[in-house]
């Protein structure tokens, strides 16, 4: 049996950002500072606050700076921003982003489909924001997608993987997220991924990023972690879709990956029934439901009524046995 | 890392009887009769057909008799039906069903509540069952409900369920199936509860069902196949829901686990494409969407095309490049 109470999972939340970048409703920027001023309250080691793309790009999160400034800093947490090149860099800087979290894909087909650029001009422009973070203090943690898989080339090779790693490393890089972009990881995989990541590059901060698209999130989760990661993205509610499945689930929902290493014995420091009722908001706020499981069926010690009538159900049950009609 | 290439996992397809049990609409027995046959095609070790109870108790069934005649035969898959009492076994043998399946929990609330019996009172019923069974030759399976936790008694004591185990092991099953009725289950109790299970009844069969109601479905099949369990059942489409949970996913969709399984280097004997197709049949038949994951995505190699106009996005990329805009 596997040993679970000594370790600690860091959840870092991401449905602000990648959750809400691509809801068709703007969400106002009130709103967003009051959800992140709720979120830092229940023992989130980090939140993705927003982005900063262009307003043209990312029209959802147009008011980063706006966010950034209105939200209280609660210590111990760490406020990241994806923050896609120079430009975006300076801006972070200026609303005083924690970490950036920068992004490319090990895909070139994905990276020239999602950022139109090729992978090369990624990791120049990326480099050029690890720089610029570098010489303000501010460290920068790597998104990598497609690591698991792409949807339009399929399989990756791993070496793929370990390369890019190894080159934002040497450039600088205090962490990198293995992210599952489109739900195509599976639990030996992740596992031996993982562990081929970890061992490598023991200097590095893993953080594991998982889809629900094929039903494997929360198996995938527990692989990992077997596999020796501690950090993990969780989108509040399972906010943020795939575009290659319409319909399928999205990132894993936080409450429903807490919820079970909160069962299972793991620590997360995390209030449950507090990212429930955030949850519970963030779906008011976007106006359609979310995909996430525990927030529809409730944590699973929530105790049902018994039928109105139980009483007489049992009464009858009994009487029945009186009279030896159920023998 | 777990090996898993040697390992077969023997499927029991519920979603004929658990599945459809529920459906408010009465499927024609001729299309019940197709979806069986198109079934017995695809490797399923077991199908539970259908179920010997009064069709006032359950209509969408009541054509039991007529579907087990009109079914295919097809050699080495198990035909079961569910059947409730006395008068059931006799309706069941003459319809020759090769197993019967009988029901009960292991919660005294849950089994009022549910059977309207008291759980003595739905054992002593069973063995009746058994033992019509054993003087015809027709083996039994008990699939005990609420094994990992009861939605209205909370917590289920090992000790409870090894007891009502032992009690039909001495009756005669051949078999147990450890039901997660409500979707309690996590995957650290599963394999505690399997492993134990298994070590203290070692000439049983045992089989897991699992429901995804707190999105462990999948997570919780791989802790029942660590800790030594061979036989599950599975929902085609995941048809089959959960009334403690309305909105919330039920059984296990076939094709999750079976796609998730066979990326793993599990073998199944399942032809996965035929029962995303069977699948198909079933969301038609049942007139509403189903709730698994991989019948919407694909499996995970499914390939996407790139977009319409990826040459000129990759050839502005280039321009870029060449004229150094993007460094």
């Amino acid at each position: 049996m596997r040993q679970t109470s000594n370790i600690k999972i860091e959840v870092n939340e991401v449905g602000t950002r990648d959750g809400l970048q691509i809801e068709p409703t703007f969400i106002p920027t009130e709103d967003k500072v009051a959800l992140v001023n709720l979120l830092s309250r229940l023992g989130y080691s980090k939140i993705e606050v927003t982005s900063f793309t262009s307003a043209q790009a990312i029209p959802a999160l147009r008011d980063a700076e706006a966010v950034m400034k209105q939200i209280d800093r609660v210590p111990h947490v760490t406020y990241t921003a994806l923050v896609p090149n120079a430009r975006g860099a300076e801006r972070a800087i200026e609303s005083r982003v924690d970490e950036f979290n920068l992004v490319m894909s090990v895909s070139e087909t994905h990276n020239l489909t999602n950022l139109r650029m090729t992978r090369e001009q990624s990791a120049l422009q990326l480099e050029d924001v690890l720089a610029i973070g570098k010489s303000n203090g501010t460290p920068s943690n790597v998104s990598l997608s497609c690591v698991f898989g792409c949807p339009m080339e399929g399989e990756v090779a791993l070496d793929e993987v370990l390369r890019r790693v190894e080159r934002f490393a040497h450039a600088g890089a205090i962490g990198i997220t293995l992210c599952d972009t489109t739900g195509m990881a599976y639990p030996n995989q992740v596992e031996l991924i993982c562990r081929t990541a970890l061992e490598r590059f023991p200097g590095l901060d893993f953080t594991a990023h998982f889809h629900d698209t094929r039903g494997m999130g929360l198996a995938n989760t527990l692989a990992a972690i077997e596999a020796g990661v501690r950090y993990f993205d969780m989108s509040l509610g399972g906010l943020g879709g795939c575009p290659y499945a319409p319909g399928a689930s999205g990132n894993v929902a936080t409450e429903d990956v807490v919820h079970m290493l909160e069962c299972m014995g793991y620590r997360t420091g995390i209030d449950l029934e507090g990212v429930l009722h955030a949850a519970g908001i963030l779906e008011g706020l976007v106006g359609h439901e979310l995909p996430g499981q525990v927030f529809r069926a409730g944590p699973r010690l929530k105790r049902h009524a018994v039928p109105a009538d139980f009483e007489e159900i049992r009464a009858r049950a009994l009487a029945r046995q009186a009279t030896g009609v159920a023998k």
